[in-house]
């Protein structure tokens, strides 16, 4: 009787086979990652130690591991049928980045990445934008840390979806990354919505739902 | 020289002519519409209080008046050309879910409106969000205040894009609504991203992006 | 004459003679865990640091170890006079759940375990709690980190007590267990009392008065 | 078929048919409580503004008001089937025991009343729990604000669960509630769960749904 | 023999005659503005109330009343001897900028007014600042609420001190002004320091200092 | 001239010739003890690193060294003009309560110790404040951490200066000794003042200045 | 049996017949005096609205009222039996230093008031302190919002205790108290112990218990 | 096209050539001082690593290290054009003092040094206060942790700008240089601004812009 509740199971087929590295040892990794791959054929796990990062690398030897990220992907990549740009305000913002690229790139869609374009000199911004409108992009990934104001600078400049992500980058009043949350909470631009602190992995699910809906108007 | 700089004036068409109502003057407002329905034809005003609302709809007859979202729309209403449901957890997380649904309304697109299917009896969110699939929507707001449980919830059995409005309802450990943005913010589940508390203009803006969007690879 | 205070010394039987083991070296333990033995017979110890454990096991060669519960028990397990179910939302909450089960064991009480039935696919959750219904448990502790929303939607859903456990688990907005401890004290769903952020001590502490209240109905 | 999910209908029996009365107007009341009554034959009615309560009682002839409380219950009050103290530290804290009082006595339990016996004269404390035990009450729900010291020096006495509700008097450093919140959650003393500030409507159905379990142990 | 500490009293002519006019009596401020003007011929009153302003009015013919500031001044402008820029994010921001230009006048300085220059619209800024550069003004007071991303933005693209002032402007996360204060603070930008929310009296003396130091070194 | 200022000189021979040891070096230490000891005489060192202690007992081999206190005493120990009471709730809260220990005794006050007295039993508390009585104490220092509860209890019972220290111990809602501290400073009991988290050194010099007016009182 | 435990109940006779009268009514507080006029023979009320205080004038005709304060004391005032000063910060701050001043008298002591000797202007401090010693005050009472900085720059320079007082004076970062409560404890001065946020009152007992203490010397 | 936006390039001369060295490993840190060095001539970095700076001073020959500052200057130091003060109230304030010191002798300034000079002895403030009148500085740096009174003390006394510093110095209530911060924003002194927890850097860059205001003035 209680699967009849299950009816949505085809609707969650969005949601990528993911695991969360944080404090999962070396074993229970390589069980849950080859549990996956039997039954899915694919998975991404994030957040993997630098020490983890090359024991994966080892045992399975196709993976691709992105170090920066800190992402393995074991499995096949897909063909993308989306295009979603990343921007990073400074340098160390980039390691959520690039979270959030393995992600897309896992569910089938092209990032577009800028980085260190932050407010601290606005003119750096324009070119990335302009070709965020020409390549068509869907929706655009603004990281940010400290003040976090640079998704409030673009949500006011473009006419596409932007989701911004607070980094727990910056000392004393950033707050490990609320004040850049409450910023973009608070942006007076509108377009513009917000997940959780360092969640690059959350941004690219959403931008790839964002995706999956654009492609669905595209198929009718 | 500087007009070169707005090269994304287009791009900006996503945004709609809106005033925020709160703190403004009977004068003001009426100043401020005149002039936007002059220039544009049109315009929303929010947040407008209870006593402006029915002087507002004497000086401007034709207005489209909602007392439980406190809007005012001057001006036509387009043709609807996509659908976004928008859910209220509890009966007074409501006046929130209407200044979104008023929003959507004057953007062009119809709200599918499901109130009062909290998670204090989560059997009751079943049947909407089967008709949500089958209606097409390409987004689904979810407004909640107190322990804001009900995007999670949501956003673990759909695949389309949930955007979720934290509201400032409740008492103590509520916290005028953080405890529900916090909530939303940290949620278990994918495919979940949010706007400032009580934020329902937001959340509506955001939303008719992805619908342009979807609409963008529509027409291709 | 200050003896004549104590009049309450047997109605508090029913607290555990437990001991918290974080901050205490080995040789704390030893001396505080023989004392109670001798004078009380058995001993409970939470808390107790992964090399601690070990050694334990050297010394009391009896005693029950739980390293996933970091739990020592030296002395006899009671048989079990009633039955409290114990979920968990997810796999990184296990540790705090088995804390609970560990000390309802100690306390004569069977615990029923029921793991990783968060929200994020709420169907899980119906199978767990019409078992617990048939079973007739006395109470259900809910062990829930992140947004910490299972416990409402178990509380919309049953009868019985239900006491929140929230959990440190999380990044962010989780902030430490506070958004999921929040969060529970703001449920919309009434029948849920909350403990401590990784209390699973106390929680089943507190279901065993429950249980020894219902016990008290039973003999009558 | 999703009638099929609603198998705990019976099951939530235990959960009273209440309506929380802040922010709804007088008209709305009316409505609300003549459609309980005659769907259930009964209301109970919280936080009910003053001036609402007297139009309330007007309407609603033999209605229970209770004006301390802030509560009105229209419909027949069951023979009571067990007991439940209720102490508050201080007499400001009053309205808030006196809400949980109003909830006990909807719910078919005899309230044991013990007021202003705080902790700055400790001795007053002892004379009321020395009655509970010989009562045989199933649960103590205590109310304090400040500093909420009472509910740790009450559970360190007794055997039975005790319920602790924080209220929002005092200024400065008691925050509002909070103060005694995290007081009672981070108590000593074991035994002791907790609801949201000032909740007595919450700590009431908590100690109801205890009684529910004690009766149906008496009944086996 | 205490006289002699007071070595410091010269040099604290730069601290302007200034009255904090909040929860002072109509009674209490004609009082001390009558003893000030006795004492040094003139003096600044702020944070005056509505209904004060005009009553003062008529009591001290020749003031000058700034309604938006609240502000008052009773004797003598100075002829400016530098100019600085006052810029303002929002409109409603524009209070909190007209008390900081009502105390530079008073202080002999010239104030350059930028309203509603946000950062949600970047292109609007560059003309004004432009403006700023050629007019050779010492410093710019930036006034932003919301996310405060203002400061950040002009910091990052001139070489004189810009001093922010955050407001208590917007709702939820912008936490009555500490989002933007925070904001300011960890902003990627150098070159920017700020004062308390909606101080823009504190600025306006904190960029007096700055033409002060600036007029001596031009008398050299 | 600036000489004539420090009139106080003499009236500040209450403060104790005291270091804070917490990051220093150890040759910082012993070149600051030397310091202090050649123009002294004596000197009190707090918050000593365990491996430090013992390289200062090599180096000062009359030195008093308390290993729970973290402290150093070099130099003579004066005679004790008075008797302070240290209580402890816990025996988590004993590191502290012997800072304060060390520090009366370097300045000539007797410390009267009860530790372990806390509310989870609040009969124990009985016996130790009547020996209070007896001895003549001009003070009570009472150390707690967690809920903090036991300084409202006592100061609830006594007529001499009670001083509240809150300690860090706990977790959860405990947030590191602000639970203890807020709930002290919000005591519903009069007589009760507190001093910094963890700062058993700082009430100890309250303390003793307290003693220093009673014994100016007793040569009167 | 009971009776036994108020062992105690002479020791409590230093804290005052004091009421709260905030929140309270008219008639409750006409009630309340008059049951402690008849029992004690005096009482003080403290937090008593404007209104009231005419009220209780008239029906208390040799009552002692001080409105500044908002206290009213009924019965006789004793004769002073030590000494205690009293300085304030701001202006602002004075209805609070004036709580603590009734409250003084009211238990027998004389306080010096030193009034608006903040640290914007540090040398009107140091003519009051000069009287203090002279004086022979046992404590000093310092009452401080905003940055609070006043009681620390005390603290360095006397030898008596500091009872530091925060205020809710302030805007912004001021906190409502928070930051001047904060900067008390973290004193780099020693000597100083703190009150709740507003609490003249209870720095007052505090004070007096110290002059009770340094009494007991004197008799001896 | 965009180039022509950059119109500011000219007027952000007054920004130094800094590198935040926090996170950054030591091939980082050469490739991007080589890189600096070969472009500018110059770079200050800051924020280094204790093992860094020992690396660094052995690559970079005539490199400036300050060890306590843990800064790397490679590079010509410029002639100075003007003097400005930095204060620091505690020993353990001079990390940061030092930070901003190291960076006014980068930018061309001549820092002169006053530490230890903190509220608990209040007189020796005024010495170096008046060497700071003789020397003519534009601006001084007041760097303080703990309560953080310092600055509010200074620009009391002094007619020049003030910067406050707020350091991570001191524990529990000291919030890790929150209370330092928010009480200089509260101060009741105007003509202080200031800058992030322990960024000794932004102050100096601050300063400096000051200087240049100041010397631009000078030239006229
Ligand atoms: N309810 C609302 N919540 C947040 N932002 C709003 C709301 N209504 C209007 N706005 C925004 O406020 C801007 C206008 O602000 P104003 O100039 O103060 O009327 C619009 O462009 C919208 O982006
Ligand atoms: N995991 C736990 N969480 C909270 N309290 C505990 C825990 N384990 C033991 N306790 C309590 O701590 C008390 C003993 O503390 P201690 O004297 O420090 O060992 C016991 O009586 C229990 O009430
Ligand atoms: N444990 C402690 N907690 C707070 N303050 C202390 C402590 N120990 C010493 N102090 C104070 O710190 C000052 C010395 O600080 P320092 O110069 O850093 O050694 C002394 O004058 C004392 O007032
Ligand atoms: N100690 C510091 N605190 C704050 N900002 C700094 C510091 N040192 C350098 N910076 C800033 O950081 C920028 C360089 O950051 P990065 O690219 O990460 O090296 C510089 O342009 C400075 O504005
Ligand atoms: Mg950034
Ligand atoms: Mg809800
Ligand atoms: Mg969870
Ligand atoms: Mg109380
Ligand atoms: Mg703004
Ligand atoms: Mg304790
Ligand atoms: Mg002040
Ligand atoms: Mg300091």
């Amino acid at each position: 009787d209680f699967a009849k509740i299950d009816i949505f199971r085809e609707e969650r087929a969005g949601k990528p086979e993911a695991v969360f590295g944080e404090g999962k040892s070396l074993e229970e990794l390589v069980k849950i990652i080859e549990a996956y791959v039997k039954e899915k054929g694919r998975v991404l796990v994030t957040r993997v130690k630098k020490e983890h990062l090359e024991e994966l690398k080892k045992r399975f030897g196709n993976a691709r591991i992105n170090e920066r990220a800190r992402t393995v992907i074991v499995g096949d990549i897909p063909q993308p049928f989306a295009k979603v740009a990343v921007l990073s305000a400074g340098t160390s913002d980039i390691a959520v980045a690039e979270e959030a690229c393995e992600t897309l790139i896992f569910l089938g869609i092209e990032p577009l990445k800028f980085y260190d374009v932050g407010v601290a000199g606005i003119h750096r911004l324009l070119e990335p934008l302009k070709k965020c409108m020409e390549e068509g992009v869907v929706a655009i990934i603004v990281v940010a840390g400290m003040e976090g104001a640079l998704p409030s600078v673009v949500a006011g400049l473009v006419d596409v979806p932007v989701i911004g992500v607070p980094t727990s980058i910056g000392y004393g009043t950033s707050l490990k990354g609320f004040t850049a949350l409450f910023s973009m909470l608070s942006s007076c631009s509108s377009g513009l919505a917000v997940v959780n602190i360092d969640n690059g992995f959350g941004a690219a699910v959403f931008a790839s739902l964002i995706a999956r809906v654009a492609k669905r108007g595209e198929s009718k």
